[in-house]
């Protein structure tokens, strides 16, 4: 590699020092010094508001499944690759496995029988199910079961394995915060065991960490300590169906509630900080009540969302597009986000749209550069 | 009142300085100035551990009904009064209405048809209800259901008001800090509405709280921000009975989970915090599998106990009680508490004993004075 | 002990309950079982704000001295006593050594060449200097020269002892929060060496914790760890007489600086926490302008203040007293405090009134009971 | 752009699925989706520990300064290109003005009269000036000296302007999280005022904020909040060189305060957190004892030093260098380190090698992403 990839070209432009040989000289000794002036650069380092590198876009549910299935029949699972999973490329990354520049979104898929092998890394994940079951994850022995609807966070240094115990293959979504520990360069990996012991073949109805940690405000005394990433492995559908219902009806009878008219909101929390569930990953749930349209909003950092159910029109910075359930879309940072929901002929709230979210947030509000911007009419 | 309550004694005694005309006059001198010799008072005032002044003691749970019963009949409920509650008052406290130090432990009662009246206060309260049902406490226009087993926080300045909507009188526990905002000097109170309005006389199956806060691990966003008193205002009874069996299964399944053998424990937390449920009062569901003897433990702070299913023995220090469902006994700071629950026939989990606790613990862990000790051979 | 302490007695009142057989037999049967109804005390426990059980008084230093200096002649220091520490009583507090409800705050005095024996104990301290200098305090065998205007904090359970290396006698004061613990019962005490080593009577200019921890914004790396109590252990009057002579500059320039006019106002803060400098204790500088009065403020918590220079007049509710140089006064909670300084000829900033206070401040913000009030207008 | 800039191989490789040519058809079908598999980039993206993309290199001060001194002649300094600034360039990473991926260090030059106009932005800095004097800062309209050994921390969204009041040109270095920023895309940007008012120009020796905060431990009551970013403007030479010799003294009398033998350490920190001094940003000063060689250290996250004064020898994995004052160079994530000092004839402690450094470590320890580890033998 050579040591002086530095390209410097003096410009003819009003913001710039006026050309000269005596300019382009000073150039050529920057290169050479390896050193780069600010005011060639500042424009695109430091611009006024966040100008993303990434693009919004949307991935149809069906043809990732599709891809998935056909890789179950050419791709085999095991140690070196790891896991079959593929991922989402925003269109302006330059062809990296990157949804946005700081978020990994993959779909993974598990053929009747496999293990996707032990493994740990520094690397937050979570997994989320948009259809099926079969499927458990093995987390430091714990098998978790995963079905329609569960949140799985799966926070860094965890051991982790999945096994599929049912008689079809089964497809989800896997989140992880890889581009950015890639770009801050603070990775770890470690292999684990190649296969699971009986007991962790078992197939329970609830993971031991449901059982520890899935009571409402109930902490189990002989577990307490404040843990980066939740010990609570599984958030199950039930729940957080319930809780969405909950808000729209509070609303309903005039209680505060929703985040706005029409549209419930929850965010996953873990119950031992109170906290973000991950420590660099912000995951939450939107139901929007049908025929409503959300406020267009915008925050620092970036999100990936899976429709979960329902039908509407998404509209991110000037892209648009009609998404369903599975669909994958990409809001790159300080881009207004609008969600509208299909109006149904009845006027119930199992209408509408329902949405999960993840995004980078944790990493801004720790570092202290979080902020938002609703338009407050429209 | 004198200026001059002072009193000083030159004593003869080895630890003192010897006893001189000039020593008593020096006494007088400090009298007459209004000072206090820290070598005449210092074993007393800097122990080399707590020594209680209050002593272990158990009241039964029929005693207290039977009078409560009668004051039902003989005192009205209404402004001034505020509540029909009747404190315990530790035998060893000077005949104030302190069960310990600094906790407040009252029975409260409500005939068919009553209404205590709103108000508010710093003092950081709770409800424990361990039989009946049919009165709402409404906190902050918002009723909440109270049933056997439930938990109900009420953390300084909300408004309270309950109201029984059934046709039978309801007893049920409070729990306060009043003496210990007693001591620091801190208290407010203001008085509220004298009527409810219509819809706060509603008898909801579920509070609003609870349909925001009672997800497990799922926060409503249009209501996040961490306050120091928990908003979930009903911690049900069927979710601490699960979590207590969950933790006894996974035990006898092998798995930690259980605080020793035999002894399961959770812990009422604030879930926009994942701290104690209240500022200043530690709240604690104990379950103790029938045939079982807790190790002795002790702890800085005072904790006030209530059996809430089941039969055992308690021995707190050197005194010991015999207990069943609804007594209530005290144990002060320092002293070892060990719990043996009656041995049943059958070996199922349903047996054993059942024990709701709270105590000051928050105080010392914030301000850096908690320590714990446990025996740990018998 | 009599196991039944309590006595009631039935009032013919407006808020009480009528006066009948039947009731007078209700409260015999309270008293047996060791119970005091809500509404016979509800009016002294729960007031509408704090009422406290103090009074302000103040105490003039010259008599503290001489009555120090006559003890001593008379008490000999040594294990068992202690320390020769006198402290205030206040008036209202029974008789008992306390400043306040929670604060202990006493004169110590030792004689040429005299050493107080080490020991440790979970209440918290500090010393501040009014005048004289020659005794060092041994700190975790660090030795820390005490001089006038220094403040020493000595949290929980660090060894501590004091020589005199002077030939003459030393004076300063000691806060702590004896009675805080008292009543909340988590005191330990522990005895220490009775004599130092020789290393530990050396009597450097500067301790071993002022080297790591003295210098503005810069911790040595190999001692950070979050510490409760500040292991800086003096803060030097030039420090202390220099920020405060900066705000008062400041002010003058036109610049935010003082808490209100004249009135310049600096806090001890733990460089490993930013926070209080002990975990029970607030310890703050005050220096008012000469001829300035301060608005009435009152807060939750009681203090203590020691005029370190100057003379002036201070009014704290319906009291008042002149104040100089050593005088020590006390604010109860809640009480209204205003300081005028007494107007000087020259308008140099070396005139006006030093005033060193303490209290109890961090015990109400850490359990969220912090209240103040300012009376803006005079 | 294209949507498709996915471009995949399909490689006959051990670790991959056999290359068939429906293996090649599913690969066309995942670009044309514009995904791309884990199973292709997990090695790259997930290695076992940081491999980082940046490499060791130093930078010689003398051919910065030459270079900055030729830019004063050509470049004007004013709106638009905003500041004279001449970032380093990391070797590997693209021509970037990037000295590690995260971190941004400059060296700025400002000519006898000039001012740098006033500006603000999310970025988050600092100075450190290795020789010179004469320039002010002016933060938020605080006019902040700047001298030889004087760090100069500039937190986020405070507005600042730079005006040179000296008859010569002063360099200093500038540090910033400019690349992280650019990564995570948060980055706002305001312009100032073009011109300071009289009052800005002023040249005290002391700024404001030095005059309220630079006080050990001692915090201005009237300006107490927590700030992310420290409100301390300037932390003086003269305190972090008594910080460093006060650590080589104490560990020549055999006490502890280094942290290896012959290594002091200094960090700069926030006071009113007692954490790092900026959000994002580290900044430490190191003092190596002269013959001494430090034990080679990594740690997760990226470092600038620069040679404040002595000389010695640095090495950082595979490189080496030899440095004096003024030279800068990077250590890469997870790269070892060591520092050997040059021995002097004499063993003063004015010896050695004194250095200046700054890295991304909050956003490690605060994302729980910090990993150390010390070659303890050598």
């Amino acid at each position: 590699m050579s040591d002086s990839p530095v390209t410097l070209t003096a410009e003819d432009r009003p913001d710039q020092p006026p050309v000269t040989p005596e300019l382009e000289d000073l150039y050529r000794g920057f290169e050479k010094a390896l050193l780069v002036p600010l005011w060639t650069r500042i424009g695109d380092l430091m611009p006024p508001h966040p100008r993303s590198k990434a693009r919004p876009y949307r991935w149809e549910w069906k043809t990732l499944v599709d891809l998935a299935a056909r890789s179950g029949d050419l791709v085999p699972v095991g140690r070196g690759g790891e896991r079959r999973a593929i991922a989402l490329a925003n269109p302006s990354l330059g062809g990296r496995p990157y949804a946005t520049p700081t978020l990994w979104a993959a779909i993974q898929y598990l053929m009747p029988g496999e293990n996707a092998p032990e493994h740990r890394h520094t690397q937050n994940a979570f997994r989320f199910v948009v259809e099926g079951e079969g499927v458990w994850t093995v987390v430091e022995r714990d098998p978790v079961p995963m079905r329609r609807g569960d949140f799985l966070p799966q926070a860094g240094m965890n051991w982790h394995a999945h096994h599929n115990a049912a008689g079809a293959p089964m497809a989800w979504i896997d989140g992880l915060d890889i581009p950015f520990q890639y770009d801050v360069e603070g990775q770890f990996f470690d292999f684990g065991r190649d296969e699971l012991t009986e007991p962790e073949h078992a197939t329970p109805d609830r993971s031991r960490a449901e059982r520890l940690w899935g009571h409402p405000g109930l902490a189990p005394v002989s577990r307490l300590r404040p843990n980066a990433g939740s010990p609570l492995l599984r958030y199950r559908w039930e729940d957080t169906d319930a809780a969405l219902a909950d808000q729209l009806e509070l609303e309903r009878e005039g209680y505060p509630g929703t985040v706005e008219p029409g549209h419930a909101l929850v965010r996953y929390t873990n119950p031992t900080t109170a906290q973000d569930v991950l420590p660099t990953i912000r995951a939450q749930f939107h139901r929007v009540r049908s025929g409503t349209q959300t406020a267009p909003r915008r925050e620092t950092g970036s999100s990936v969302y899976q429709v979960f159910d329902g039908s509407g029109r998404v509209s991110v910075g000037d892209a648009s597009w009609s998404v369903q359930r599975g669909d994958l879309f990409v809001v790159p940072s300080w881009m207004p986000l609008s969600i509208t929901s299909e109006a149904s002929a009845s006027d119930s709230d199992s209408g509408g749209l329902d949405l999960f979210q993840f995004s980078d947030t944790p990493i801004f509000t720790k570092l202290g550069l979080y902020r938002s911007q609703v338009e407050e009419t429209r």
